[in-house]
């Protein structure tokens, strides 16, 4: 069985790294990171830069690409490190050819889980899908080519929860997944494992937060009698549909839609909504700022 | 100083009538509308029907006009109130020629008020203003033009709430209004104005309901991170921000705005979702029914 | 191999029917209509109506359903039939349960087909696909379940296109394919061939038309500036580009953007504007007046 | 008659500066940029930048405030210049105190400038209306309050229109108005005037572009049967509409919709879509790129 080889976003030979970067805001941090990337022979491509008053917190984002013959990624990166040692940044930086390992869970609904398939054959989403787990058997996803995507089904029950999401987090170690999309995955997971997976756990709630939470969102909005409804990926915390939102989109609905109705016009913004977020986390656009996010979009 | 003649929609000189009505479901309701609305010379220009089937409850709503000389609209609705008690129908009719009178409230944000009087002065909005009441005093809107407007100054503080409300209630009936709108009143109705008004007070909140009820929507949707922003338009009912709600709408919003980008975002949502909510009032295209509303919008 | 058996949109064992009509205008059609329908035993369900001024015709959308023990669908039929000549009407009533038949043409990108196929089966789409065309031959779309679908590749080139459309055509007769969806198909249809599908070959055009036709125009749309993208479902007609629009959507951009970056925008747009239109026509909404259409969305 | 006082959009007493350049591309402009600002005493709070590829140029938009006690803006800019000079750029800074002056050309319909007028009567939009002028007599506009605004009336007609031109380049001149913007102003620049005022004439279309050109566009729009209509803020060149889109926004229509009331509707398009265009422009926001722009939006 042949692994697919998705199309590349770019056929360039000349590699791009996407720096995100945070710390306690102060005068000239612009002028370093940039002057320390120019003088190991780098350009920037793209730059957005960004105070939050409130916490008085200094963020960025960078692409830049060698334009030197000495360029070394490696050499830049030790030398970064202590600069960023200075400031006292969170950083992180990564090459657009190395891709995000990604695990995606789901449950019985899969128009999210085959909407980011479809997305990741075709070479949109610049991730590597390590392996998709539910607590529905394979035949739950027939109609989907696994191909080249190990499967892993973890049935669940209240009694074997704990186990289960060993396994889950068995899993994410094995597969190196740094990032886990929960693609309507309707278990709730536990403190603990939230917290493991801290910044790194995207999940899809079918409804525009903070409107709706918990269960049932669609038939809370009809009942209400809300005229357009929406859907919001947010980064999974201990508190339920409390994480800070990465996207929301939303669509107009009118009386003659029925629940049901509102459940399939919510797939295609949940899909779109979903599919969104995890490009902007995997591509470095992302920063948790306490329970919200700064989202350098393009 | 002269009335101002706002310009009509239609210089047409033939009379348009909108019926709205409900009842409780059952066949053949449909037919016998439309061959009464026939039979007694009127033709039918538009017409909409919903079966809700959670109450099966019949909303339907016509615009008819004439067609025979001989067609009355006092005869037909004579004839058509015996049709009516036959299925126990909830029904208005209105001439589009017969404009709604508005009073209007305020406090000191003036963006709704001016885009109201915009809209009502070019002839967009079919209505006649027969006052403006606010607690802040003539001089807050001294930008504005009032010709032909009575305005009412009606300050209050907690001790004079219920004298106020009295004057309000006073000026609903001295002036025939038929229809309050809460253009940025700051002002909590009691219960006991809410309910004399009940169906015919229409409130602007600045917040997309159910999220953010109560004070300083925009900063509670800065605080929690929110990625689009709204406005809602609803009925007044004794429940705070609860009522049956007519129309929403939304836009996108980024980190970079603070709370009063939100608010300055949030005047155009407001004033568009507000002029919208009333016409559809003042058309006869929106039903209450129960908690939720039926519109029928174009 | 076992067929696929997509969900119903209702289990419910009551028909219901979708009639569509239009006329010349005259008073009395609604009382006429609704009252042969009451007479026949049946309910209505949901009513919209519509008098286009400009044409002076009468359009109606009817949905309806069995009350009477003794409604017949088929002697309504006929005896509706007769009503409709005296009013010089054509018309259209479909069985909810009884889908459209639908043949799907398709070139080298397959994010429509992708979406319609996942649509039909999970039972969101009430058609049968009859089958799928492409001048690509089967190996293109290899990740895409066509169990059940029968894949016919159907290579062209300039010399063979007389033959290759008589193929096609000829595909249409034998599958009973009531409608053909050009999705994503990179061909241009003889004006021949056009011809004898009027009014029932819908085909996707990745732009906001009347701007951008012909090819490549996300590469137009990049080289205007524009700040707005879009997609727009038509029906097809000898002229391109030209044929009445049934759906229209879009998204936002920016000087961000590449042509690639519109091109993967677009595909999310270009997906749901085409499933909309599909369920549109085949749920009876749509009507085609002149060079427009009248659609009867919920 | 008293001059109004808009209220400020921040009240601190730090100035805040705007400063937008673009160059040919090279390595290292950001840290040459950003080190100069930083080493004459500014913090930078934004910033923002673009690689064109197509055209290899670089553009940059920088706010930045004082931090030192000796920082001072003329000196920077002497300097900066010099800086500039190497790198071939077109650069301009503006205080945010310092309010672009602006002049308004108007015709009959009054939505945008009365928007306008409100806008910036509120503070919203940081401008200084140096005058009104309109080949429609100050009675057209009497509800509108022009307290501290100098109206001008300047007919015209064919014969005239050279004359009435010279008038309204002297009006620019004598008034020192850095930005004009034509609300809904219905005649066509010539071609010189255009040129005179290229990269700070602002006008609205009601279209969206390169949709319905010329004339009647709603009219147009209607006879076509679009799904979308939406309008575009571009600014005047010698070609008609085909001037550098800054802003364009859309409204979803239905069959129901005569011309009328997609005047109707796109005047809600239009005043948004042009007040998010000048206040872009008045912030320093819009780089002209050919015949595109580059907008920084938030």
């Amino acid at each position: 069985m042949a692994n697919p080889t998705p199309a590349k976003k770019s056929d360039s030979a000349i590699e791009i790294y996407h720096l995100l970067l945070s710390c306690p805001n102060r005068p000239g941090i612009i002028a370093r990171v940039a002057g320390h990337i120019f003088e190991h022979g780098f350009n920037i491509a793209d730059s957005r830069q960004f105070d939050e008053e409130d916490s008085d917190q200094f963020f960025m984002r960078v692409e830049f690409n060698p334009v030197r013959e000495d360029a070394d990624i490696e050499e830049w990166k030790a030398s970064f490190a202590e600069l960023a040692d200075d400031y006292h940044m969170k950083w992180r930086v990564r090459a657009q050819s190395q891709r995000c390992k990604v695990l995606i869970l789901v449950s019985k609904f899969d128009h999210c889980l085959a909407d980011l398939l479809y997305r990741w054959r075709i070479g949109e989403l610049p991730i590597d899908i390590v392996g998709v787990a539910s607590n529905y058997p394979r035949e739950t996803f027939r109609h989907l080519d696994f191909t080249g995507i190990p499967f892993h089904y973890l049935p669940v029950t209240r009694e074997t929860k704990m186990e289960q999401e060993a396994q889950i987090w068995a899993l994410v170690q094995q597969s190196h997944a740094e990032l886990l999309v929960l693609a309507r995955y309707m278990q709730i997971l536990s403190d603990g494992l939230a917290a493991k997976l801290s910044g790194r756990c995207i999940n899809i709630h079918h409804s525009f937060l903070p409107g709706f939470k918990g269960a049932k969102p669609y038939h809370q909005a009809h009942a209400r009698g809300v005229k357009v409804i929406g859907a919001s990926a947010h980064y999974v915390t201990a508190e339920l549909d409390e994480g800070p939102i990465i996207e929301q989109d939303v669509e107009r609905i009118s009386h003659h839609h029925r629940p049901n109705d509102l459940v399939s016009k919510g797939r295609d913004i949940e899909r779109r909504v979903l599919a969104r977020a995890v490009r902007y986390h995997v591509e470095n656009r992302v920063v948790i700022n306490g329970r919200k996010t700064i989202v350098f979009t393009e």
